[in-house]
C-alpha cells in the first residue's frame, strides 16, 4: 500500500557539465523524487512517458517498490536537453521536448485517492491543482516548483502554493516569486499565501525551514566534486516528505530532521549522471552522510 | 596589557545603500575588527589617519579600551566612498582617496612585539608582511584579504598567507584566488600554502571552516532588515579572534565557537551604518544572540 503520492514528470534527460555527458538518461521530477522517497516510505507516481521509454528505467524504478500503476503511457517521452557551465548553478536549456507531457490530464487511480502524504513536484501548476482536486483529504502536502511557472502560470502557482502545507523552492525562485532581495522577506510573504512552512533550497548553501515561529538552516555537505546538480532539488524534496511519511511526525523539530536527509539524498545524488548515485547508495550510507551532517553543524 | 595586534585601515566611509546615506562615517579594517574583538579582549591597533580625523571617533574606539598608540596621524584620512544596490551583495566604489595610506609605513611599537595574538585586517598585503616581520614569535596569526589585493598583489598575498595559522576570505575572493568555482577545492589549495584552517565567508549563507581533517558549515541569522553589510567580515574576524584570546583556546572545536561569536557580531553590525549598532551592544545582546544561533542549527 502506498503512502506517498508523488506529481510530477519523467523523463529522458540529454545533459552535459563538465564533468561528462549523458544522453536519454532517466530523469524527471517524479523520477527523482519518488526514487529519493522510496528509501523511507512507499510512493506511488502519477505521471506519463511515451511507448519509448525504456523497460529498464520502468525496472529500476519498479525494484525500488515504487508504485507506477498511475503512470500513462502516450505519443513519445518528455525530453530535456540542458547543460552546466563551469559553476554549475544553473542549468541552461537547449531543447525542450514536452511530446506526451503536453496533452497530459492527471487521472489519480481510484486506489490512491485516500493518500494521506502528497508530493506536487514540479510541474504545470494547473496539473499540481487537478491532482489536488482529485484526493479526497490528504493530510500533507508538500509542493515543489520551478522559475518556469512563476513566470508563465503565476495565478495558477499561487492558488496551488495556497493549499500546500510546505512550500519548497529554490533562493532564485524565492526572490522571483515575492520581487524581493530578502530571503527572509520572501519567506515571510510565500507563508502568509499560507503553508505552514516554507523552505528554500540553496544548493551548495544548504537549505532554509522558515515557520511562524522558528527558523532552521541546514548546511550543505562539502563535496569537492559535483558531477551533475540535475535531480538534487527534486532528491531532496523525496527525502524529506519519504522522512515524514516513515515517522508520521509533522512538528517542526521532525521537519528539521527530515530537511537533514533530504539534503543526504540530494548531496549522493550530485556525484553522478541521472539516478546513477541514488541506485547505488543503500540505508547504511544514507546514516552515515546524517551523522556526518551533525558533525558539520556542531559547535 | 594589549592581547591582540590588529593591523589595517581606520577609514573615513560615504556610504549609500537602499536604506540610506552616511557621510565620512567611522570605518576601515582595523576600525571593525577591533571594536568587534574589544567585547572579548583587549585590541591595540596598528594604521593610520589624517589630521581631520575626527576625535569622537578615536574616542568611541578608546573607550572600550582599544589601545590607539600605534596609529599614526599624517595628512588625511583614507576615504572611501561607495553604494550598494538591492541585492546588498557586493559593494560598488564610487571613490578611493588613499590620502594618508598612501605612504603608510608599519611600525609597531616596542611594547606590542611580543603580543600573541595577531590579526591582519584588510590592507596591503606588503603591509601584513612588514608588520608580521616586525613582531618576535606570535602564537597565532589571523590573515584576511579582499578582492583588490587578489588581482594586485597575488605574490606578496601568497607568501602572508603562507606565514598565517588562520586565513579569512569570502566566496568570491576564494574563487577568484584559486581559480575554482567549487569552494572545497579553493579551501583544500589554501590548506597547502600552509595555514592550518582556513574560513570563508558567505555573507546571508553564513560560513564555511575548514581544516586539513574537519569540516564546520555555520549558519547565519536570518535579518530581515540589511541596512549596511560595509564591515561585516571586519566584524566577524574580530569576534573570531576575540572569543578566541579571550578562551586562549586553538583547537578546532573552539574555532568553531569563534566562528559563530565572529557571526554574532557581524549580524549585529549589518543592522546599521558604520559601528552604530555595534557600539549599542551589550555582552548579553552577544550571548542572546548566540545561543539563537544555537538554536538555529539544531536537529
Amino acid at each position: 500500500m502506498s503512502d506517498i503520492l508523488v506529481i510530477g514528470t519523467v523523463a529522458l534527460d540529454t545533459i552535459e557539465t563538465p564533468f561528462g555527458r549523458v544522453e536519454k538518461a532517466l530523469g524527471g521530477s517524479a523520477a527523482y523524487s519518488s526514487f529519493a522517497a522510496s528509501f523511507f516510505a512507499n510512493p506511488a507516481v502519477i505521471s506519463v512517458v511515451g511507448h519509448d521509454f525504456p523497460e529498464e528505467y520502468m525496472g529500476l524504478l519498479k525494484k525500488r517498490g515504487i508504485d507506477l500503476g498511475g503512470v500513462q503511457i502516450s505519443d513519445k517521452t518528455f525530453h530535456w536537453e540542458g547543460f552546466y557551465e563551469y559553476d554549475m548553478n544553473e542549468a541552461k536549456t537547449k531543447k525542450t521536448e514536452l511530446n506526451s507531457l503536453a496533452g497530459f490530464k492527471i487521472k489519480v487511480p481510484e486506489k490512491h485517492k485516500d493518500v494521506k502524504y502528497a508530493f506536487l513536484g514540479n510541474i504545470d501548476p494547473d496539473l499540481q491543482l487537478d491532482a489536488l482536486s482529485q484526493l479526497k483529504n490528504p493530510e500533507f502536502v508538500v509542493l515543489d516548483t520551478m522559475n518556469f511557472w512563476i513566470s508563465s502560470k503565476k495565478d495558477s502557482l499561487l492558488k496551488a502554493i495556497g493549499m500546500a502545507n510546505v512550500l519548497l523552492l529554490n533562493d532564485g525562485e524565492a526572490r522571483q516569486l515575492f520581487k524581493t532581495a530578502s530571503l527572509v522577506k520572501a519567506a515571510n510573504d510565500a507563508l502568509k499565501l499560507g503553508p505552514g512552512a516554507v523552505i528554500i533550497k540553496k544548493g551548495e548553501h544548504g537549505a532554509l525551514l522558515f515557520t511562524k515561529e522558528k527558523h532552521f538552516s541546514a548546511p550543505s555537505y562539502p563535496l569537492e566534486n559535483i558531477k551533475d546538480p540535475t535531480g538534487c532539488g527534486d532528491s531532496f524534496g523525496g527525502g524529506f516528505i519519504g522522512y515524514l511519511a516513515k515517522t508520521g511526525n509533522l512538528n517542526e523539530a521532525n521537519f528539521r530532521k527530515a530537511i537533514i536527509y533530504g539534503s543526504v539524498l540530494a548531496s549522493y545524488n550530485a556525484e553522478d549522471f541521472s539516478l546513477n548515485r541514488l541506485k547505488s547508495i543503500t540505508m547504511d550510507d544514507i546514516e552515515k552522510r546524517y551523522n556526518e551532517f551533525r558533525d558539520i553543524r556542531e559547535f
